[in-house]
């Protein structure tokens, strides 16, 4: 079903435009939909941080089910990425670009605390 | 309502002896109870890193509606507890020798990698 779509049909429900935002309510839960995209986004980053650090990081991502709640990634002993997560039932990007940029500057983040803290993230 | 108890009496929901773990079905979905109980003894640990340390503690726990998952416990930069979650339904201890053993367990570790890893732990 999903071999046959290009990445930008893939990446397309990443996308919440200004307009789709203002649409949606500012309180409201998160379906599962939009938790499982918030999921593949931070295992994205994930996989990314591995690949140019060479080493395994882990993911925890805590959630109420009010949208409100807290993702850690971890190499070894250093915490490379910790986020309080918000209104997460409108979670998504104006554009593709700025999708790319927000994950790209999370995994710079990540890598730069890699570089700071050596031991702990080997340990 | 709580005031009145006794310490004993506060801790005795923790203690799960072996006769009553035998009655616990090996596989079940763990109740609100547990996992409140099961988010109190990671906090209270968190409170004793903090206390011996002077560092803030953050927990974050993630678990699945079958009962498997994981805690994580961060000073700073710092992994300072990490633990896979499983069976959480038939949480407890058999005495309460042991549960204090097994938190004072906890909290030690997480100072000794607080020690080894000071910047880390307080950046």
């Amino acid at each position: 079903m999903w071999e046959d779509k290009s990445d930008a049909d893939l990446l397309a429900d990443f996308i919440v435009t200004k307009e789709q935002r203002r649409e949606i309510p500012i309180i409201g839960d998160p379906d599962p939909d939009v938790l499982w995209r918030l999921q593949i986004f931070y295992t994205c980053v994930a996989l990314a941080i591995e690949e140019r650090s060479g080493l395994l990081a882990s993911s925890t991502m805590m959630m109420s089910p009010e949208g409100f709640g807290r993702v850690v990634l971890t190499t070894g002993r250093l915490v490379v990425l910790s986020k309080t997560l918000r209104d997460v039932h409108r979670f998504g990007f104006d554009t593709l670009g700025k999708l790319a940029k927000a994950g790209a500057k999370l995994v710079d983040d990540a890598i730069a605390a890699i570089e700071a803290y050596p031991d702990a993230a080997r340990a």
